[in-house]
Order: structure tokens, then C-alpha cells, then sequence
């Protein structure tokens, strides 16, 4: 039972969209990670994502139009629904839910695995 | 899916300890709720309790200790796990767990049903 200091794990973060789980509990991950430019569009069947904006702005795609988040502002993708997560300038997040969805199949981009 | 801005959210409750819904993701709530004072030693023995402070700091009160919480940090209460939040301030948070525990049961203290 260790407090997180959300945004310096976020900040220390080195690889983009890589989420790093810094905490569980019922069943869901407590995740960090940083993005810059996007992810491919793709959606999780199995499980709703909750965005927690903890630094920047960052807009969530979807096929229905696009959400803005600012520092503070939570979101929640429920499963199945397609998103292609965007940021202009470097946001840091917290994210919740089952898994680690910063795979190829999660969205998480080629060029990103390099960076 | 509208987004929510969590600090606001928080500041316009007018009850203290009492927790209100603003989504709902993979089995959990996501719960705003503001506090000032102490809540009554408890435990949750079927959920974990996750608890991040949006603003403002608070005491967590554990048997084995406390841990300090300010805007910002996260922190895990297991379930089962004794605990006593406790703010010399107005602290703003974000909760999120199973279910809805602001009751007498969930350490909600007399004074706070009728603040």
C-alpha cells in the first residue's frame, strides 16, 4: 500500500502510449502513460477504457466526432466503440481498466515501439 | 459518453462525505465527493477503495500508520483493510470502487447528514 504520485510517474515515463501499471483493484489496472501524435483507430471488445487527463490536452476521436480533455477531465470509452486517441502536444494520463492496452492491436502506433 | 470535469464536479457538492456518481466502467463508479473533518474507522470487505485527491490533501488513517495524500495522488485502501480518512481542510476527490460506500456502514460520520 504504496501512494502514486500520478503526475511524476506519468513525467517519468520514457516510451509514448506505453502504459505502465502503477496500481490494481477490482479487477481494473491503475495506468500511467504519455502520448504525442496519435494511435490508429481500434476499439476493445472486452472492456470500457477510462481516460484521466493529469497533464496537457489531448482529443479523443470517435466516429461520432471528436472529444476535447483538459487537464482534470475524465472520459470513459465504453467496450467496442472505435477511438483513435490524439495529442498535439505531449498529454500524460492516467488510464483504468482489465488490461494493458498499449498493443498493436490496442491502437499503439509502429512508430511508437521505436521512439 | 459525455466527459467530466472532476474538479469541478467536486467543488459543486454541497454535502460532505457523500459520494455521487459520475460514470460507470468495468464494474466500478467513478465517484466525486468532498470532505472536511474525520469519518468513522471502517472497512469494506467485499471492495477495494481507490482514492485520488483532486484537491486540496488528506489524511489516510491506517492501523499500521497514516499516509499523506495531496492533489494529485493515488492511493489503494484494500479490501478488508481498516481504515479513517480523515482532512484538516476541504479536500476534493475522486473515488472509485464497486459501489457507493458514504453510508454509517462505510465510516460516514452523524454530523455529515446533516451538513
Amino acid at each position: 500500500m504504496e501512494k502514486v504520485d500520478i503526475k511524476s510517474a506519468a513525467a517519468s515515463l520514457e516510451a509514448l502510449w506505453s502504459q505502465q501499471t502503477v496500481g490494481e483493484a477490482n479487477g481494473n489496472l491503475y495506468k500511467v502513460a504519455k502520448g504525442i501524435g496519435s494511435t490508429n483507430w481500434h476499439k476493445h471488445d472486452d472492456e470500457d477504457e477510462v481516460f484521466l487527463v493529469v497533464k496537457g490536452r489531448m482529443t479523443i476521436q470517435l466516429r461520432t466526432g471528436d472529444v476535447e480533455l483538459s487537464a482534470g477531465d475524465l472520459f470513459i470509452v465504453p467496450r467496442g466503440v472505435e477511438h483513435c486517441p490524439r495529442a498535439d502536444e505531449e498529454v500524460h494520463l492516467l488510464l483504468v481498466g482489465p488490461s494493458v492496452t498499449s498493443t498493436a492491436e490496442g491502437g499503439k502506433p509502429d512508430w511508437s515501439y521505436t521512439a
